[in-house]
């Protein structure tokens, strides 16, 4: 493991541009991430069904684990002593770990928020919890995160201007008070958190006095939360251009392929999504020629694997009639094997993306995987 | 992977005897078992949560599926079209399947059994089935299994020496037409399964009228059905006299540790059982030092592995207050992990054996492992 106190730093390179696409490279103290970058998500500290080794086999350089659940348990202390979170799920790579004010704020009824942070009760025991900005960066810190994020509030979609506009506000000063409680160390950033509902004016405004308080990176919050693609595309290029190119920008919980696609279209550098696992436990496999769902009697007997040409042993070597026989015996070996397949194909993907970028060829990578997952043959 | 239509062919060599127990192998068309050797079981296709590879890595050399499960679902015939069960599950080892009896058998008010075969409902979607000796060749010659067994009839326990010895005859029976109806092939076995309940006499009997038939291997079945381990040991001190030394033992579903150590030293050579799977599942593992549940609050904050000298990743890359949290919160990756410490373990286990044996202290080695499995941690 590399020593994230030693001479290892902070460093984002451009590598290649085409429109807006980029293609870089983010060196954190723990490892390099090429992006466009697809973090899987390990909530818990773990990524569901997975190895680390099998994570890491897919050539996903970053895992993101969550603030809220861990905080909750086993809880940032005992993750600490254990020597932090790397070594507890035997990932050494790097890790984002967001700070749990998406999940608190989505406890209706468990919560309360004022402007100096949130109350709420855990969704295990009901015991009671306070977050605050400064809280959210003691428990990051504690984690050992390699990029921390910034405590803020997610407006629902719908939201008006006026609860999307009073929300900005507290996320704006929230991200001051996480600038100043975050601990600066060589290796390790801090991302601030673009809102403003999909309000063109609201995401202008939110990312331009973001960037005056100079994070290491900017997310694109509050998306993904139910909105048409096309408000969301429509958030995403008002912000863009207000965020800084020399920085990594990650857009959050987004998405199926296409989602990927369009995001990087649109400047956005880093991913991440439960999908590909979650899908993949309920047998949805996401292919280059879109989604195919093993349970469906078609499959029964298809003796071919769900992508001959991968180097993916779950997408290689199990036949789609066998894939469907596991998912119909209730086999956990199925779920298993099709979050392996897809979070494979994302990095896929996301290779593929950043090949097309350097060779000045992404509009028509783009146009030709959108027609091919319109094939869609479930 | 081996054709099993070419020169390979079966053999048993015995290596070492101490007493009773003893080391050899079992050479098949698909690869060599080394015994004393513990299947893991794949009931319907599949290791229940890990990979072929990861079951590979444990040292297994060969795995059991079931006839009755496989029959329902997908079907016989649907895996001979996809290629065979060693293509279906991606196993290219020996597998032994069973016949299906006792499984239907233990469809109480499910089945009707008369001399020539059982009638019985699917528990799936209750559709009618009928299996006989011919039938339960035939299926397992479809799967393509390395060794077959016969369909037995297996009395519950206790039974009565007039329901055992009724038993006892069907079984002997069935036995005949199965060792009729078995299509040899180089490489190629099948076994009897000796019945008689709990009675010596009976067990004797059971034994010494099979071997006349003159199968490749010999199983003892109706044991491990809830009877005394002080009987079963005396069942198979009555058995074992009358199997051929030259002939591979099984003992069908045992066991725990010391359960398969009063067995090896009883004369048996396979084994398999579905306790490091299903007990891994709920987070109980198996260790040199007796048993530990890793839900326990006791190991919430215990930095170490189960198992730091162990090879298996699970055994030595994630430490205890790890797995504790895995089972806590619920992640299927605790499962994976202490299923595959478990068949890891299982196969350290039979290795020793069959070291100890080899060097003429099996006795010494089942007194210090009786000693430390009682250490019994939890």
């Amino acid at each position: 493991m590399t020593d994230p106190g030693g001479a290892a730093s902070w460093d984002f390179t451009l590598l290649a541009e085409e429109g807006e696409a980029r293609r870089g490279r983010l060196h954190t103290g723990r490892g390099t991430i090429a992006t466009p970058a697809f973090m899987p998500v390990a909530t818990a500290g773990s990524v569901k069904g997975l190895l680390p080794d099998q994570v890491r086999a897919t050539g996903a350089d970053m895992v993101l684990a969550n603030g809220y659940h861990l905080l909750l348990r086993p809880g940032p202390e005992r993750v600490a002593e254990l020597g932090g979170l790397h070594r507890f799920m035997n990932w050494d790579g790097p890790i984002l770990t967001d700070s749990g004010g998406y999940q608190v704020l989505s406890l209706a009824g468990l919560r309360r928020l004022d402007d100096d942070g949130v109350t709420f009760r855990s969704h295990i025991d009901g015991s009671y919890h306070r977050l605050t900005p400064e809280g959210a960066m003691a428990i990051q810190h504690q984690l050992d995160a390699d990029i921390t994020m910034v405590l803020d509030e997610c407006p629902p979609y719908p939201s008006g201007t006026e609860t999307a506009r009073r929300s900005l506000e507290r996320t704006l000063n929230w991200a001051r008070r996480c600038r100043a409680a975050f601990e600066e160390r060589p290796g390790y950033g801090l991302f601030g958190i673009v809102q403003g509902g999909v309000h063109p004016g609201l995401r202008k405004e939110s990312a331009r006095r973001l960037v005056e308080l100079d994070f290491h990176g900017y997310a694109v919050g509050g998306l993904a939360v139910g909105e048409p693609a096309a408000e969301r595309d429509r958030a995403l290029e008002a912000t863009e251009p207000h965020l800084p190119r020399a920085c990594p920008r990650y857009l959050m919980g987004v998405g199926k392929p296409l989602d990927l696609v369009a995001a990087v279209a649109r400047g956005m550098d880093l991913f991440d999504c439960v999908l590909p696992t979650r899908s993949g436990r309920r047998g949805l496999a996401y292919t280059w020629d879109g989604e195919i769902k093993l349970s469906h009697a078609r499959h029964r007997d298809d003796p071919n694997p769900l992508d001959p040409g991968s180097d993916c042993p779950a997408s290689r070597d199990y036949s789609r009639a066998y894939l469907h026989h596991l998912f119909k015996a209730g086999e956990m070996l199925g779920g298993v094997l099709v979050s392996w397949h897809n979070l494979w194909f994302y990095q896929e993907l996301m290779a593929a993306m950043a090949k097309a970028i350097e060779a000045g060829r992404f509009a028509s990578f783009a146009e030709e995987i959108t027609r091919r997952q319109k094939r869609s043959r479930l």
